[in-house]
């Protein structure tokens, strides 16, 4: 088999847990596979790369900042192809510009485009261990880019699905997709298989054990993605194409998203146009908005909401406030306490009412619901952020526990 | 004017001094000149770095260790390419695969084939300071190499040569080259100026300002190269193409170097490959042999002594007691308390009986002289290591401060 091994920067986090980490990876190697590894950064190192930066400049150079925190998967993967090759295992290590991972030019979160395999498919031939930096490639000016947080899943899932690996092995410090967090529902269960679509949905909602973008690659080149505990040989949860037994279950999982705040422009008349007026510099400044709402109007006057990420919230209001008096709000409110709680699962699509049993559900614990989202297989409501963990468990309850 | 300056390890030691590294390239750019940096690591990474991998592995890779140190620098550029576009000067960071700097694929220990120019000469043409890595490149197959201790100093200079740089400026902790080391030998003065053959042989006698290759560089290329405080605006020393008025000056300057142990088979049978023999397994051991001495045949049987780095000695050492008995010596002795003392000036091409004067002024303090090897500009002699100090000044007072 071909395995892509990818592990985070607490598996790597420590001298001691490298060495770990090549056992793991050798025994891989020695069991007859032909194996991939990606690395992330060691635990904490790129946070003291980037304060290092801040100790000098406020806003550091997003080109040059790549360059910097890049520097910590190259640490990693110089290490564990010592330790492996020490052990006697052939290896060598690969940075994104010598694998070649080409990227867009959108520094700090910039896109992969193209995976070139020469290179690693002759490595794996020669019968190396090959050990990939993690969230970094190239663009086309071989300039240094950097994926965002998360991003060393996302090279995984490309190099599994640019070499056709029978699997990618994402090793993190949980041992699985959860159907809540078990730290705010103790009846949550691990998943054992969740169809690409559904963890799309998690990942988006606040699950974060993936890049979200990890997942489209691994859903738009049909990877298998088997995520797992790099401290247990335990299997994980499998990544998979959806089949019909999954559309059995409702419901696979409920997440709560805290990182949110609402903005509410009030009595804004409803001309054309409003929307774009009013969310074309939010989208400029590089503010996700997530759920939007508007209300019917009353005397051709309406009130928008919308969410953005909590710590975007002030960025966000002062482009709101500039907008406002053009297209004539009346005023501006905002609130940090709100928490996005949803659903997701295939079978809602074919399970009628499960919005009304969700909002009973949630009415019988005096929860006031703020804004509605859906999609096809799941809802999302905003809700006051003091029920987050009760909204969780009364809806694992109705749903999952008791299915 | 096109400038090319070099900042060296304790040059970018903390954040402070990246932000005068900057302050001072700033005032070059302003100043309507062209500049392109070379940097090194900030003083201690490098070693930061290796003492991480040998907690791990006992010998490291040298493949993996290049890719591992090479950060250091790679953090050093981004972090002054990020304080230069802060205060304003258009900057752009290249690491050695960027640049393009080749080299062959002695790991560790690289030389440099070829600088590309190509995006060097656009990046400065658009008005950019551009922010270099040192001590780093890429061979062939695009993995990273490193140059060895001092190899910054290389790059800069070999930067300068494919620019055509008007001037290479060294900045160092030091405010140039001195006529001895000033800690031993109160008199010794701040050389104005020095021809590339004279710091050749200061740099292999251990005059530690630059690294060897890159004085090699300059000559070859013809590099003007300033060796300068980078804490102080004064003139630091000029390496330049010999002219006449340099001969007029008999020696320039007297150095010692106790990085130096003697190793003496006895009694060995003087035949045919008997040299051979010897220093072949010590050179595949990639130990460097100095200077070489045999005794005439007495008997047919000579005594052989050479000289090794003293951090070498005892690999040497297995080497000699295995080739031993092969070429019949009867014994092998060495010595690690030994220093090598030097006196080096082009004038001495043109002054008969400096060597002889050399024997007596040491024979006026007592100093018995071990060894002796000379070219046409410098005399080297070994002496026991406690005579140091007082040889050099002895020396620089005959030589120097008379003449």
């Amino acid at each position: 088999m071909l395995i892509v091994q990818k592990y985070g920067g607490t598996s790597v986090g420590s001298i001691e847990r490298i060495q770990e980490v090549a056992a793991r990876v050798a025994a891989t190697h020695d069991a007859g596979h032909q194996v991939a590894v990606v690395l992330s950064a060691m635990s904490g190192e790129t946070n003291r790369l980037l304060a290092l930066a801040r100790q000098i400049v406020e806003q550091p150079d997003a080109r040059e900042s790549d360059v910097l925190v890049s520097t910590g998967e190259q640490v990693s993967i110089a290490l564990l192809a010592m330790v492996l090759k020490e052990r006697g295992s052939p290896a060598v290590s690969l940075l994104g510009h010598q694998v070649r991972i080409e990227t867009d030019t959108a520094y700090g979160r910039a896109r992969i485009r193209q995976v070139q395999t020469t290179r690693l498919s002759n490595a794996l031939k020669d019968g190396n261990i090959v050990v990939i930096a993690g969230f970094q490639g190239v663009n086309a000016q071989q300039d240094i880019t950097t994926l965002g947080r998360g991003g060393s899943d996302t090279t995984s899932v490309a190099i599994a699905a640019a070499l056709q690996a029978d699997v990618c092995e994402i090793y993190t410090d949980v041992d699985g997709v959860y159907s809540a967090d078990p730290r705010i529902c103790p009846q949550a269960h691990k998943l054992e298989r969740i169809s690409y679509d559904e963890m799309l949905e998690l990942a988006s909602l606040g699950a974060k054990v993936l890049q979200i973008r990890s997942v489209e690659f691994a859903k738009r080149y049909q990877v298998p993605v088997h995520v797992r505990s790099s401290f247990s040989p335990d299997e994980g949860t499998w990544l998979v194409p959806e089949d019909q037994s999954m559309e059995e279950v409702t419901v696979s999982g409920v997440t709560s998203d805290l990182d949110q705040a609402k903005i509410t422009l009030m009595r804004v008349p409803d001309r054309p146009g409003l929307a774009a007026k009013l969310f074309a510099p939010i989208a400029q400044d590089n503010i996700v908005v997530d759920m939007i709402l508007q209300n019917a109007s009353v005397d051709e006057k309406t009130d928008v909401t919308f969410t953005v990420p909590r710590g975007d919230v002030h960025k966000a209001l002062e482009q709101v406030k500039n907008v406002a008096p053009e297209i004539g709000a009346e005023d501006v409110v905002y609130d940090t306490e709100v928490v996005k709680v949803s659903i997701v699962g295939l079978g809602m699509r074919s399970h009628a009412g499960v919005a009304s049993r969700m909002f009973e559900v949630l009415a019988a614990e005096g929860i006031n619901i703020q804004m509605i989202s859906t999609s096809e297989i799941k809802i999302s409501i905003v809700i006051a952020a003091k029920y987050a963990e009760l909204a969780v468990r009364v809806l694992h309850d109705a749903f999952i526990s008791s299915a």
